[in-house]
């Protein structure tokens, strides 16, 4: 059998052999991915969570790319906001041509190291041949004890708005990959600078965020569309109001640099997309504890406003003046 | 609010509260399609068997169907032929255009007939703009009672090889859309080319198959692929071999028409895909017991061959002579 990488793979049970089913081994369930099934057996007073999210070359990223990694990250990213911690997923991909060994090589090493940063197996999918672009769709699926996931709806006023880590950061990696020599003349140094891109390119959602969520939050979701639009959704759901500060939002030591040199506006960075971090809202009585768990768990958490009883968001400027936003989140549809 | 039939709808918002939050109503779960995720709380004693596929224009289905009926219907298929009962479904499309209310309309009521046909409620889903053509993605998730999933490599040497309802219609209807003058000119009635080609845009898999699998099948697969070429699989995977007789294979009355006028060949009919029956094998002593169950659930079921120690499938003509198979089964890859 040849092994050379530009040979092109034609079957779809080779593509399966070869570099999907590794990625399967000891799950019993997967039945090795030589079935149209996947079996999960959830423990007696387990929930399952489940959600999908699709990654289309020319659309969610650059031409050439293979976003495995991040294709798991971002449905891993959903899992985590409603407290569920990820276990199993499947993976449909559409390709324009038959792949080559490099190209699969590629794809299963992304998915591997996807499933080791998150403690996930493969159990299924589906792979076909398209006419368009390059698209991996995932499904993925996590568990939580029964009862206990935390929706978008039902936050209360008063309660504290929290973010995990830092805000912007892939939107500023997206303008850097469209333009890299935008880092060096605002500043930044290269390390800055490939660090911004990997937020863009790898994201890795904090695994550790779901039991603080579980145990804290009053309403939660994972920020993908920009922490501002978001927002609007979480407190849209929940039917009342948010009151929040721009200077409390947390920010990179690049993306400071991008803001004081580089013609950066944090009403920028709150508006674009693809964070993968979780946006939380908690009664105030349990911040601080909270925050000691948060520590412990190594999840960076901030404080970045509180829910109000009027309904609407209002942001605010560092003298608390009110701020008009001019710029819309990311919409991927 | 306009509602012209050719208004462009601009937002996923408007599309999931619109078209898609009326397809999860009553299941709690679901979370009314306003977050990320859904929750399943499966009862104790009880296994979730998941599975995904691709239909995609151009691939998949004609340029201007809209199959969502089909999407649904051949993942359902798929959990049947396991011995699982359909209960709910993700929902991911990828949309070249935005899309109007017409189409959303045809996209909703398939959706609509399908859940109605097979007992199951959207829980989630993806909706995307895509460069490629028109993709319809569906996760399937259904239930059994723990450890009842039924493999396809399973097959024991002397159980009988059964198939329910008919063979090669679906491969017929296909051929009839490309040249409709095909079925008059073999003699058939109006009506029959209507049916063969149901067979093809609307499959219905039979519900009732899977309690007659979970109770009496040894292995078990779904016929996608052609017959032929899915029980060269389940024989594979079984590790065993098969013998067969193609005049056993049941046909419909039009595709027996087909063979006496249309120069199609019963290893035609084999080959072609998409039938979306059940093929099982059992035990004989099984047989009359499998025989009265299916009766009372209205599945028809008919025995082609028997499972051999020899490895590999012989086909036979009616005089009992091994038939080489010159057309190979679809491969959707």
């Amino acid at each position: 059998m040849s092994t050379s990488a530009d040979q092109r793979l034609h079957s779809e049970a080779a593509i399966i052999g070869e570099f999907f089913a590794p990625l399967c081994e000891g799950d019993e369930g997967a039945g090795g991915l030589s079935d149209d099934c996947a079996v999960l057996s959830p423990s007696p007073g387990t929930d399952l969570v489940i959600t999908t999210d699709s990654l289309i070359e020319g659309v969610h990223f650059f031409p050439g790319d293979v976003p495995a990694f991040k294709a798991l990250a971002v449905n891993v990213s959903d899992l985590i906001a409603k407290g569920a911690v990820p276990e199993r997923y499947l993976l449909t991909i559409a390709l324009p041509e038959a792949p080559t060994r490099a190209f699969m090589t590629r794809l299963a090493d992304g998915l591997a190291q996807a499933q080791r940063a998150f403690s996930c197996r493969l159990v299924g999918g589906d792979t076909d041949r398209t006419p368009g672009p390059f698209t991996l769709t995932i499904t993925a699926i996590g568990t939580l004890p029964a009862g206990s996931i935390v929706r978008r709806n039902t936050a209360r006023p008063g309660d504290i708005i929290a973010v995990t880590g830092t805000i912007g950061d892939a939107g500023l990696g997206l303008a850097l990959r469209r333009d890299l020599a935008g880092g060096a003349s605002a500043g930044l140094a290269r390390a800055q600078v490939d660090d911004l891109i990997a937020r863009f390119d790898r994201p890795v959602p904090r695994i550790a965020a779901a039991a603080l969520v579980r145990r804290y939050a009053s309403a939660a979701m994972d920020i993908s569309d920009g922490l501002a639009k978001d927002l609007g959704r979480l407190v849209a759901a929940s039917g009342i109001g948010a009151d929040v500060r721009l200077d409390a939002v947390p920010l990179s030591k690049a993306a400071h640099i991008m803001c004081a040199h580089g013609g950066v506006r944090r009403q920028d960075l709150i508006a674009s997309g693809e964070d993968y971090e979780v946006l939380f809202t908690l009664p105030s009585e349990r911040w601080a504890e909270a925050l000691a768990l948060a520590a412990e768990c190594g999840v960076p958490v901030t404080q970045v406003g509180v829910m109000t009883q009027a309904a609407g968001v209002v942001w605010r400027d560092d003298e608390g003046k009110p701020v008009r936003l001019t710029t819309e989140g990311w919409d991927h549809f």
